[in-house]
């Protein structure tokens, strides 16, 4: 499996304000980079805490861009929930429609909210007691077809993929604001490191809208 | 007063980890760096949080750079703290020896405390109520002659001074390493904002060491 990371931080590195509401960080041009980079990937993940700040539903894509890539007929990526106990809403915007959600569950997700995911049309995979063990997740998503995976936040889900070894690539564009705030999420929350932190090799610097996208390899 | 912000942060907007230990983010081409943009200075200022966590001289600067521009004899950047209560150690490093150091204070320094710094060498210039008023704190800078200032951190002043509206200029070295950690420092940390959002403009984007310096001006 391959593990890309991409998000938007202002320049001191929230993804968002300590309210948790989302924030407009970049523009159109780096929209378009992000639909671009879906259209490469097989599923666009994001966590519980993203789902009920946000809202997102994942869909919109460069289907140009898969097109060529894929073919004409080529299935859409598709949308993956890190969730331990299925508390992803009925109506969540995630859930609805096409292509398929998988929702990462761990074995405390009561039954009833795994059969509410999948009345809702999301189909759980188990993987951990407690919280969603990440690298067993991505195994069963690997079972189902999914090699490439983009990951859109939050900050909490971002944290866990790297300090289980599991990210490949993280693109950050840093936006020309500030956001402050100690309480404020930040493109990498979790407990933290405090030795042998991950390193990055920059592979790309490229002013887009009013900021700037970083490419970095994981080493 | 000019006052420009500088300092270096993870891949995440970290300036150190939970533990606030003083971590390698940089390397010796922005060291340097840094010692030219002191050399432009007349004072560089922390924080107490930073004084605590890592005992900062702040004597190093780029002394051929400075001569370049104020001659032979120039005297060295001021050094400043923002203290509230001049709680700075007598055996601090920011207190030793020349240059000057001014302790920006507040009515809430004890007597004995702020006896205590002028002992050990320091000049308390008191602003405020409880915490340091830090917009007459730099009034009473600029009445000793400082019209540039550096700031190096931490993110509690570096969050302050966004919010009273007194920075004019950012600087960041972005590293290549992820440090996580939701109660880790960040660049600006503070209340942090909900709205208004300062605004900021991209004006150089260099690639050093193995991160890059973004250069913004405050709008
Ligand atoms: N600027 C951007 O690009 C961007 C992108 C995305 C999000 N955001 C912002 O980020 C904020 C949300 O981020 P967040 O960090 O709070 O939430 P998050 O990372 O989206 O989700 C975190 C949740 O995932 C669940 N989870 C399950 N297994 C986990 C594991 N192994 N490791 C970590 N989490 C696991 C946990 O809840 P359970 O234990 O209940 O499962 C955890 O609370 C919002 O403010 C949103 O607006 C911004
Ligand atoms: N990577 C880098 O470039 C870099 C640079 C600097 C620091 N650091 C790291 O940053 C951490 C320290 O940062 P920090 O944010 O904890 O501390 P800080 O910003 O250096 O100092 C904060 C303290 O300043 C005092 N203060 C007085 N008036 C203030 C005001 N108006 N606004 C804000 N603060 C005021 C407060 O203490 P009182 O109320 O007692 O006065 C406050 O706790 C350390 O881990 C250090 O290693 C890293």
């Amino acid at each position: 499996m391959y593990v890309s990371v991409n998000a938007a931080t202002s320049a001191d590195g929230k993804l968002s304000s300590r309210r948790r509401e989302q924030i407009a960080i970049s523009g159109d041009e780096d929209f378009d980079r992000v639909d671009r980079l879906r259209a490469e990937a097989d599923a666009v993940a994001v966590g519980i805490g993203t789902v009920l700040a946000d809202d997102p539903s994942l869909v919109r894509h460069d289907e140009t861009h898969r097109a060529s890539i894929r073919g004409e007929d080529a299935s859409p990526p598709a949308r993956v929930v890190v969730d331990s106990t299925c508390r992803t809403p009925a109506n969540a915007a995630i859930l609805a429609g096409k292509p398929e959600t998988y929702v990462l569950a761990s074995e405390a997700a009561p039954d009833t909210r795994r059969a509410a995911v999948e009345d809702a049309g999301g189909t759980p995979v188990v993987a951990g007691e407690e919280r969603v063990d990440l690298s067993g997740a991505l195994d069963g998503l690997e079972s189902v077809g999914i090699e490439r995976l983009l990951v859109e936040g939050g900050g909490e889900v971002i944290f866990s993929l790297f300090e289980a070894g599991l990210v490949d690539e993280l693109t950050v564009y840093v936006g020309d604001t500030v956001i402050g705030g100690r309480d404020a999420p930040t493109l990498a929350d979790g407990e933290g490191f405090v030795s042998e932190f991950p390193e990055l090799a920059l592979e790309a610097v490229e002013r887009l809208d009013s900021g700037v996208v970083l490419e970095w390899n994981v080493l």
